[in-house]
């Protein structure tokens, strides 16, 4: 099984992502976690040091594929109000 | 079945995005083609007309999720010798 991670901002550009992306995936091959920053911003350091750069991002094992753009990390963080 | 272009210019970028993505594809409910514009210029245009914006690209049906960035159409095409 593959560990794969999708991380979001909750925005329609990661929605739309989310949707169109998930509906691909083998569920049999991959074990799928998906992480909503808005309800779960102490995943955010997590993310950035796994080399998430900008929403919505999916990370499977140890890389990063970032699709389309939603948001950069630093406005997710500065729109929940997180420190950098 | 979906219908699944993953479209790409051979780039280290791109061939990582595609090992990595592909291999978390269901096979079963994904129809998928590899196109390479470096093996197929006539496919430019198309890729272009579904929104394709720069490479590595996954067309799902009408929607487009570009992954990473290895390179702009525009860069392709200038690499390639295709008009705009």
């Amino acid at each position: 099984m593959k560990n794969v991670v999708f991380y979001h901002a909750g925005c329609s550009v990661c929605v739309d992502a989310e949707q169109k992306m998930l509906d691909l995936l083998d569920k049999k091959a991959v074990n799928l976690e998906v992480v909503h920053f808005g309800e779960a911003k102490e995943r955010i350091a997590e993310a950035e040091k796994a080399g998430v750069k900008s929403v919505p991002a999916l990370c499977v094992d140890d890389a990063v594929l970032h699709l389309n753009f939603g948001a950069s990390m630093d406005d997710v963080k500065q729109s929940l109000g997180v420190d950098a």
